[in-house]
């Protein structure tokens, strides 16, 4: 069976050396030196945080954005994409109280989430990892890891100045924004 | 924080007394003579068996579905409603390989999973909880529990009927059906 839970850890030593970390919006996280990444859940996360996110199916994504997804995605792990990006974001309750297609309005019809993402790839690998079903108190309703290459740190920092300035980051209470440089 | 998660036991005495208990699809559950329903996560659930699932977000109802679901859908816990249901199912990874438009056509376009339980409203009280998530090797997708009174037991098992002969059902490959009777 394929690993869908993962953990994301600030270690003192580790894999990802953290370059910049901010909290753009709700209560900031402790800042950490490295991050390790680790697939399943440590029996004792030890460290100064850690947070987990589990994979799971598209909730709004259709076939011919899937297909188009498919096609263009890269791969995690490249060793050209050394830098990283950890966004842990929470949404609000009334986000939550939407129906499934007022949620898809403004998510792709106001606010073009799937097609901007698009534009940057191949450019930027992503993993998004679910949090909110893991139990009802998680700190995070989603976690998405970002790698690219340290040529594309403006092309990212674009992308994600699109989102935010989007209808649906409106109901975004929680952001941090961690920045990562692979180690060796 | 109004609680999310609910807990499922197996126990010898308790406020449910199962009265049948069909498998079926894919493997039974040990048969059960009571089953206790718990907010929250005990910290050792004992019994045959124990099973967890969550609450959360609708998944494919749309603005108008929900208004009428919301304006007819009755409370559980009502005293007449003395039949219970606990119907766990998990659905096949080619249901979760679909889109989120793919799978709202399956479920409603072609099986109308709303809109028969809607017919089913007031009479049936229901609660659906996702199980997928909170683990990646949970037993279950979903588990529903709905409650009705005893004049409606062919009702209820119409609902049933008409739900597990539509396409979606194609695409659930385990499920076990536990009728329950209020104690008291």
């Amino acid at each position: 069976m394929s690993t869908r839970l993962f953990t994301f850890t600030a270690v003192a030593q580790g894999p990802w050396e953290v370059t910049d970390q901010t909290a753009l919006a709700g209560p900031p996280l402790a800042r950490a030196s490295h991050v390790q990444l680790q697939a399943g859940a440590p029996a004792a996360p030890a460290g100064l945080w850690s947070l987990r996110g589990i994979t799971s199916n598209e909730r709004y994504v259709e076939r011919d954005e899937k297909a188009a997804l498919v096609a263009q995605q890269p791969s995690l792990g490249e060793p050209a994409r050394s830098c990283a990006a950890l966004i842990p974001i929470r949404k609000t309750a009334a986000w939550w109280a939407l129906s499934q297609d007022q949620r898809r309005h403004v998510l792709e019809d106001q606010s073009r989430h799937i097609r901007t993402g698009l534009r940057y790839l191949p450019a930027v690998a992503r993993r998004l990892h679910h949090c909110r079903d893991l139990s009802e108190n998680e700190p995070f309703d989603f976690i998405t890891w970002f790698e690219y290459a340290p040529q594309d740190n403006g092309l990212f920092d674009r992308l994600l100045a699109e989102l935010r300035a989007s209808p649906e980051w409106a109901y975004v209470d929680r952001e941090v924004d961690i920045r990562l440089s692979r180690i060796g």
